[in-house]
């Protein structure tokens, strides 16, 4: 087993990434002659940072999720290869000095990771050494492909490892590996499906947890501290996959709201509407899911006409997603709905297909349908609009209400957002036991309130 | 107001960092005639980072410890400055782009900048550009003091600013600041010292809640994730210190358990003894506590023991420390009290002064008496030691009743750890509150024990 955190919680299979150097090997024999010898994967693990110049930090350190998804590997410090031709797979971990054992722990062998990770061949390192020996030795040495992934969201590059003895007397390609194990890891295996299932489930309880627990004149950091101490304590979810988004009022319509300029501490009033986007990973797997509600328990009319109409847009797409439609068709599916909704409300006039056409929807949903997920969360920037610049432009004004669009000013937002797994025949929404009709939500929190720190 | 998190958590103000800055000056005046214009302090603070090439992160942004010391600003990619003659300071935010409204919030202006932090100047710049123009426009430059800052602890460097425009034209200094700012942040103001008190009763209340919460056969991460919990939702403290330690039964032994390769993840038994090292940070201001009790509420005679030698080495060294004395002398007295106790206990036999003269103390407690706090965790290494070398040596094996210490093989440790500043005439525990000795604990965890997520 390669990650447990007590038998409440999922017990991971090494498999799982045994199965992912076999897709990896797979993919990359097409690239290769398979008689051709010597061509190596060589990938470098993440390693433990500190808060700027000191010898602290306050989170545990976490792998680098390339790297993770090949090896599996919990532990910093550490490189891996692949023999391509036989699939063979070496794991490099750090050799440790005797003085760990007082400070950090209990130093393990060489066949406590080899048991542990269940790779072929275990060797340690120091600073680098004996990696290019080890798999020479194996079989010499053709060409080794390194991993340089530029991220598309952020632009920031992980750069290929550059400090491994006798790296540079081999020929080195950093171009191969990226699109190949990048498009591997889009397309889940059942193995790593029950993984997002779990963290999923630790999302959703954790979500219904902040349901019962919600009421007015708390501060929105407290939300944070709860779902953060749920998915930790119950689910065994050490780390999330991105900063907690506890939004309320106005500072829902902020969409990465939560970061150290906008840290979650406004106290919420009666009749403020609860926008939560929050996380757990599990196994470096994570979980994105956002829930919208009242924090008294009871929308008003204006919160029931928004949420309905992003609610029927969330149901429509899930309806029609699966393989063989394109994003940008569900997109335009959503912004139709959530147009049509407005339109019934009597915030917009004019033809939904011309409103369409100029985009009238992304004033209203400045943001795309969703992004992939998995090890990472990856927040593919959408279609940005604002309502401003809307009115001020005769092609798009002319659909508005304007009078009855202010009615809703600092009315906030609202999101729906499940996690998705495409099958075959549709999809799967991993989060179907959370409740999300206007009707769902009130019962639920009417039920269920007791504003007590939470179930063990 | 600075920074606060609801009328329940503590209300820090402007003029902590005001004063940090006179203090600065003060001292930087001795090093230069008064009458020389233009030398400035110049910091740059830190920047928001991302989990490897994404463009996510699990934690929200945490300011550098010494720009936070001289300016308090919570917010990332802002540069500061000093005219060390008139005391002028000027703070440099960078100018956001128009996106960021949508996505990260309202982008407040310069006078925002002004009422929040009461800096005399606030300037945007973009990349570094306006900073040397403003400071060049209020006073010709003459040299620019920058912080290069070694780290004794982890040896990493905090590396001057070398990107913004114009720097290169004029004289800069790397050496002069940082002993001065480094020197003044060890003697903490009487402002300083009120934002450390309400962090360590931060830590005392989540202590407490661990003590009336923990069972056997709980997992460790539960624990830290209830004092993580209890820290935020309660005392409103987002960051902590440092990685939680929830160490039980042998792990107890392992100074710095809870990274990722030794993560909290054991399943405690009825008779193990706990051993929790951890503290919340507010306002950047950190504590750091350490309790140890049984997890079933009472102690064995085995661990009373080992737990009262600790705990009266610990109170000596309270009732002794104070102005002019060393900390030497202080480890050297907490050493001898172990050793005392332990030869009382049928441990060790011979000569305490023979056996404080051959370190024999450094077997029992191989870690330094203790370490400066405030913004950052300064984990000072001590003196380490190890039981099998002691047992083969003969210097020091004399000393020993093996067959005794034998029992106590597997036993874990204790450590009590208190937030203690000195005052003039003695000390201050700003964990008093806790229950410390064996009866204290045994009674506040038979009262207190309620195994529920905590009180509100």
């Amino acid at each position: 087993m390669s990650f447990s955190r007590g038998p409440h919680t999922f017990q991971v299979s090494t498999n799982l990434f045994e199965l992912n150097r076999q897709r990896l090997v797979t993919e990359l024999l097409k690239n290769f002659d398979q008689n051709i010898k010597g061509n190596y994967v060589l990938l470098e693990g993440g390693c433990e940072n500190t808060r700027y110049n000191t010898d602290a930090d306050e989170i545990a350190f976490r792998q680098e999720s390339y790297f993770f998804w090949t090896f599996g590997v919990h532990e910093p410090g550490c490189y891996g290869a692949i023999d391509i031709n036989s699939g063979k797979s070496f794991l490099f971990p750090p050799k440790l000095a005797p003085d760990y054992a007082i400070w950090d722990g209990k130093i393990q062998n060489e066949q406590w990771f080899l048991n542990k990770y269940k790779v072929d061949q275990v060797v340690f390192h120091e600073n680098g050494s004996k990696i290019i020996e080890t798999l020479n030795a194996f079989n010499p040495i053709n060409k080794l492909l390194l991993l340089r992934a530029e991220n598309t969201d952020s632009g920031i590059v992980l750069e290929p490892p550059t400090k491994i003895p006798g790296l540079d007397k081999f020929e080195t390609d950093t171009k191969i590996l990226y699109p190949i194990i990048a498009e591997l890891r889009v397309i889940k295996t059942d193995l790593e499906i029950e993984v997002l299932k779990y963290a999923s489930k630790c999302a959703n309880e954790a979500h219904k947890e902040l349901m019962r627990h919600v009421k007015p004149n708390m501060f929105e950091y407290q939300m944070e501290s709860l779902f953060r101490h749920i998915s930790y304590y119950g689910g065994g979810c050490r780390h999330l996959g991105y900063t907690c988004i506890a939004a309320t009022g106005c500072n829902a319509a902020i969409l990465h709201y939560g970061h150290a300029g906008a840290p979650n501490d406004r106290q919420f009033n009666d009749g403020d509407l609860c926008l939560f986007d929050m996380g757990p990973e599990y196994n470096c797997y994570g979980s994105d899911v956002t829930c919208t509600f009242p924090a008294n328990g009871k929308f008003t009319e204006k919160q029931k006409l928004i949420y309905n109409a992003v609610y029927r847009a969330n149901r429509t797409v899930l309806k029609e997603a699966k393989p063989g439609i394109r994003w940008t068709e569900m997109h335009l599916l959503a912004e139709k709905i959530i147009l049509e909704d407005l339109q019934a409300g009597g915030l917009l006039i004019g033809k939904i297909e011309e409103m369409l056409e100029k985009r009238v929807g992304a004033i209203f949903m400045p943001h795309g349908l969703g992004h992939f997920m998995g090890l990472d969360i990856h927040d593919v920037g959408g279609y940005l609009g604002l309502l401003d610049k809307a009115f001020a432009d005769p092609e798009l004004s002319k659909y508005l209400v304007k009078e009855k669009i202010e009615e809703f000013r600092g009315f906030g937002g609202v999101r729906i957002e499940d996690d998705i797994i495409i099958l075959v025949n549709g999809n799967l929404n991993m989060n179907a036991e959370l409740p999300r009709t206007v009707e769902e939500i009130e019962e639920f929190m009417s039920l269920n309130n007791k504003n007590c720190c939470g179930k063990q």
